[in-house]
């Protein structure tokens, strides 16, 4: 990796978002295959389509940017999915389940918060407008997401709220 | 992996914590190392100094818990910290790689905040109440750890700002 300009740091960031959200749309399916509660399922179906867009304005950014893109494999999405997986395939009772569900789910959307957050305001000191705008439309988004995912476990199964705190 | 309960997932999302602390104790030396700006370098310093603390608040709630604790490894923070060593070790101008280094701390510290977040409202669920304020201190702490990465983000080499999103 070599990280010789700000411009340099944009591209990788971008990239590292990119196999970010290729990461999810791989596992998004799994995600809600374990997941029982209705509404947290049609959360992450909804979801699975929003990050799917989220990708394709990735695309638009890494075209515009032109010249080599950095082979990037997310290792922290990667991680991240890792521990999701292991609740998917735990046993145990399916209000725990999703609970744990829950959580994992919530990481990914705080990782992405911040990669997005942090993209973002390069692309704002770097003057790239367009890019600009693509990445603050996904991070209205992602955050959206987490605060879904807190309303199905206050509303769900927790009367005290699995993650309010998430959101603050 | 077993989740029978919630008290299972709150059990479970504590040991995760704690094996996170624990890697990153272990990282943050060689971050701090890694980075340039003296702000950046006195920042880390600090955090390391707080995330012991961090890890003697998960021991004190393991203790609580007593019982078996299961043996995690905290596969998400592995994956970000390999995403910052890669940073460390690249190539290029000490501005461009502290504002990586930044990057990568933020999405660290976003993955605690999600995961304290969640933590903390489990434990106010299951009426654990010096769990619930023990979490709180620590939530309070990664978030203000954040903040302090903006400001020198902000302040320091980027006059818009490398990432006040992650703070919104």
């Amino acid at each position: 990796m070599n990280l010789g300009t700000l411009d340099d740091v944009f591209r990788e960031q971008i990239a590292d978002l990119y196999s970010a959200e290729q990461q999810l749309i791989t596992a998004l399916p799994k995600v809600e295959a374990a997941a029982q509660n209705d509404d947290l399922k049609r959360a992450l179906r909804s979801h699975l389509e929003e990050t799917k867009g989220h990708a394709t304005r990735l695309e638009l950014i890494l075209a515009e940017l032109g010249g080599e893109i950095p082979r990037e494999h997310c290792k922290g999405m990667e991680g991240l999915l890792a521990e999701g997986d292991e609740i998917a395939s735990a046993s145990g009772d399916p209000t725990a389940k999703d609970a744990a569900l829950i959580a994992a789910a919530q990481r990914v959307e705080h990782y992405e918060i911040a990669g997005y957050g942090t993209a973002r305001a390069l692309a704002d000191h770097l003057g790239k407008a367009t890019a600009r705008d693509l990445l603050e439309q996904t991070l209205d988004e992602e955050s959206a997401a987490d605060s879904r995912l807190t309303r199905i476990a206050t509303g769900g199964f927790l009367r005290s709220g699995v993650n309010q705190a998430a959101n603050a």
